[in-house]
C-alpha cells in the first residue's frame, strides 16, 4: 500500500506570528521537495495562513511528510486528502 | 451553519479530453468567482488533470459549489476539505 | 543557451467565453506537462481568467511553449518571466 | 496611473536557509494581504525556493509592495509582471 503512487494535498491553518513555525514547515517541505508539486499560501488574514501542498508519490513518504507538517507545535489545522493519479484512473 | 465563513479547499482528477468538461467546470467556477481566491492545476499526465481549488465564503454557498463541481460528467475524484476562516480560529 | 535549466513563470489573460481556446490552452500545456509544474488560474470576473505557470526546465523548450501558448487566438495578454534555477544561484 | 486597478505576479527566488528572510516576507505579503490573491511556493531544491505571487489592486500599492518584497537583503531574483485585469481588456 505505502508503495502505491498517489496524489492529492495537504491543508494546513496556522498563525505565521508562531515563533519559527513557518520556518519548520518550510524545513520539512524542502527536505521532501520531490514530493512535493507546489504550495499554495493564502492570506487569510493578518494572522493566519491557509497553506496547500499538492503532493505527489508513493503514499507512505506522503503520508510521513503530512503527519510531520499537522504535528508541528502552531499548526492549527491540518488534513491530508489523496487521490489517486493519472495511472490508476483510466 | 450555511451561513459560517469557512475557507477550504475542493479537490478534482478529471481527463481533460472529455468533451466540453473543462468548459462546464470553468464555466460553474466564474459563475462563482467570489467565492474562488485560486485554482491550481496540475498536469498529472497526458490524459490526467489533479484541480485545487482554494475556497473562501460561505459554508452553504461552498457546499452547493463542490457538489455542482463533483457532480459535473467525467469527474473521477472529488473531495471539499474544509478549515475554518481566521476568525474563529484566534 | 536553450540548452540551460531555467525555472520562471507564463502569464496569460484570456476570455474563457472564447470557443475552444482554454481547451487548446490545456491540450499545449498537457503535451509539455513535463515543464509545467502547476499553473494557477485567478478568475478575474465573470469573463476573463488570469493564468500563470510555473515551468522549469530547458531555456529553449519553454520558449517555445510559451510562444505557442501566448500566439493562440483569444490570449489578450501574455509574458515569460525567466529566472535560473536555484543550481546557477548559489 | 498609480490609481489604476492592475493584477500580475510578483516572482521572486531566495534562499530559505537566510536567516529571517521567509519570515520578513510572509511579514510584508500579510501586511498587504488585501492586494495578494495567493502565493505559490515551488520548492527549487533544497536551499532555493521560487515564490509567484499572484497580485490585484491599485497599479501604485502594488507596485510599492513589489518594491520592497524585491528589495529584501537575501532575494536573489525578483520582477513584477503587470496585466491589465479584465475591466480594460474587454
Amino acid at each position: 500500500f505505502g508503495n502505491r503512487q498517489i496524489a492529492g494535498t495537504i491543508t494546513l491553518v496556522y498563525d505565521h506570528h508562531k515563533p519559527h513555525l513557518q520556518e519548520l514547515l518550510t524545513h520539512i517541505q524542502h527536505d521532501h521537495h520531490d514530493l512535493i508539486v507546489s504550495t499554495v499560501h493564502v492570506h487569510l488574514d493578518h494572522d493566519n495562513c491557509l497553506e496547500v501542498l499538492v503532493v505527489r508519490g508513493r503514499a507512505g513518504e506522503i503520508r510521513a511528510v503530512a503527519d510531520e507538517l499537522i504535528a508541528a507545535r502552531g499548526v492549527k489545522h491540518g488534513k491530508l486528502t489523496v487521490t489517486s493519479t493519472g495511472k490508476d484512473l483510466v
